[in-house]
């Protein structure tokens, strides 16, 4: 059965083509042409209206131990996605229903509804990929659960201009703390000071960046919230507190890393401030949260953002096809904000 | 006053000489013969009998930063002791009390009493040194509060034999867990599993040691005690499971570095795993804990120690002026259970 959605006969999706080295390059993936899919009973048919890129994309087409059996070579990327239903035949769903979904880099695909969750037609149902979303249920679980920030502490937030960096920020501004972000340049970082909140900001560029963010955090450090590694943990480290707090939800300063970087080794450096400054570090993945913690966040955070408390930038490319070199903007810190592919306007 | 404390008439001490760089020597350390201190009122004279080496001197020594202000040249070496009072002029001690002191590296000191606890004259006083006293509180804190094993988990104990080794593995099986020790040779690795019920050893210093630790570890690890550092944490890191927990209280292997040690850097590699496998790595210090602490450890160690079910094998050296060369043994892993000073028989 060929049905015509709307003008569309065929699907375009882009494949894992080669496994990258280092940083990914456009010729590790490959867009294909196939015909449009039909649903079988029970299924439902989806449009790909926005598709999420995400840092820990980067680990899935890596051969290295994650968390996730690595993407195959030929497999369509994965991604969490905003989809419109345009034909079902799963009676949970009708056509015309806007669903958060994961059909990956394509714009067609085939679900059960398994796991598929209905999402309102508001005026930005990007937000589910984003504030909503993934990115900021890590933000608040990370920041709430692990680094937990008492009013007057200071906290110290990577990737600042980031989606989950923002949000941490300004929910660590929300419990009364004092919020110092990193990002990279002037302009994000007026951004994250004029726009989000924060009390600062440092660019990590800055040849003085230590000794920078050793003048922005005369108290110290209580919460690092740490999704980069790198040069920025080093600064980061001699001014953390006793009893801080590390969560740690990514490190893309190493996503790209092949092997282990040449030294000198900073590991015996880490123990040693573990245990002088009695710090706990806590590494975790948010798909471990869904089942208890995402409604409370989606209560709260559906309230901060509906009043305007909690926002977030989105920096928005048009085209599936041009997802490889977003990827590949994103892992090199390009972005300026959430990044959200636009794969079709309806 | 100079009063003749049977037959004494001076008093032996050894103070810091030199600021060690990498593993201390013997010349590090000076013996100083100083006049018999005399109490002043309010006041009393410590006798040393035993002193208990521990490998945090090494790090009180060391000009790096630390949770306490290094030791000054030509200052007492510092260490729990356990003293008799040989003369009081304070109301709530008496001549001829046993005391938990911290006396130092020497045959007399003095106290106001304030940091002196009563111990019980029993078989063995140098307990309040070991499993009563700082390393069984460390073992026990950190294993319980931080590792947290649940029964049938497999806990993995570096430094098995030692003074806070030996203990950790001890309770973690009469927490049900299954323990493997680590340990510096087939005669060590040998007492641990005969002796103190280990399940198994692994020496160490086997050219094969990851091997051996991963077949030992079928079921990977939850709880990895860590008090040594170096190598060993690099065999035990791929075996860690999700949510493994890592109590770290010391990083012997790394206490005589001058400077960062040289590559790989294995800190993106933590990173990574602590991410994938949502690890907990916590530092504690045990000092912080006494106040909240120490009672109910000393009340479930006392019966532990009472009914046998916990035991400690003591390395004890006679003669004060043999406490630098046992330090060094022990930075150096060359000693065989915990490290006590004889100072005096009575």
């Amino acid at each position: 059965m060929q049905q015509t959605i709307r003008g569309a006969d065929s699907n375009h999706r882009i494949v894992l083509a080669a496994r990258p080295q280092g940083l990914p390059s456009v010729q590790d993936f490959r867009l294909e042409q196939t015909a449009l899919p039909a649903p079988a009973d029970g299924q439902v048919l989806l449009r790909t209206l926005y598709l999420s890129l995400d840092p820990y994309m980067r680990g899935r087409i890596s051969e290295s131990p994650s968390y996730a059996p690595p993407l195959a070579l030929g497999e369509v990327m994965v991604g969490g996605t905003v989809n419109r239903v345009v034909a079902s035949r799963n009676p949970k769903f009708r056509e015309g229903d806007l669903v958060l979904g994961n059909a990956g880099w394509q714009q067609y695909a085939l679900s059960d509804g398994m796991d598929l969750m209905p999402i309102a037609d508001t005026k930005h149902p990007s937000h589910a990929l984003s504030l909503l979303g993934m990115p900021g249920f890590t933000a608040y679980h990370g920041l709430l659960k692990i680094g937990d920030p008492q009013p007057g502490e200071t906290v110290v937030v990577a990737s600042a201009s980031g989606a989950v960096g923002s949000v941490v920020g300004q929910i660590a501004k929300l419990r009364g703390a004092r919020v110092v972000g990193l990002a990279g340049g002037l302009d994000k970082c007026r951004y994250v000071v004029e726009e989000l909140g924060f009390d600062a900001c440092i660019d990590r560029h800055d040849p003085q960046f230590a000794q920078l963010l050793a003048e922005a955090c005369t108290d110290g450090i209580d919460v690092y919230f740490e999704n980069v590694g790198g040069a920025v943990f080093d600064a980061v480290l001699p001014l953390l507190n006793e009893h801080a707090r590390v969560p740690v939800c990514g490190f893309i300063a190493h996503y790209n890393d092949l092997g282990l970087p040449s030294g000198p080794d900073r590991l015996p450096q880490l123990m040693s401030a573990l245990v002088y400054k009695r710090i706990r570090m806590q590494g975790f993945i948010i798909l471990d949260q869904y089942e208890e913690g995402f409604e409370p966040f989606r209560r709260d955070m559906g309230a901060w953002v509906a009043d305007g408390r909690v926002k977030l930038r989105e920096d928005i490319v048009y085209g599936l096809d041009n997802a490889p070199a977003a990827l590949i903007g994103l892992l090199e810190g390009r972005n300026f904000g959430k990044v959200v592919v636009r794969v079709a306007d309806e």
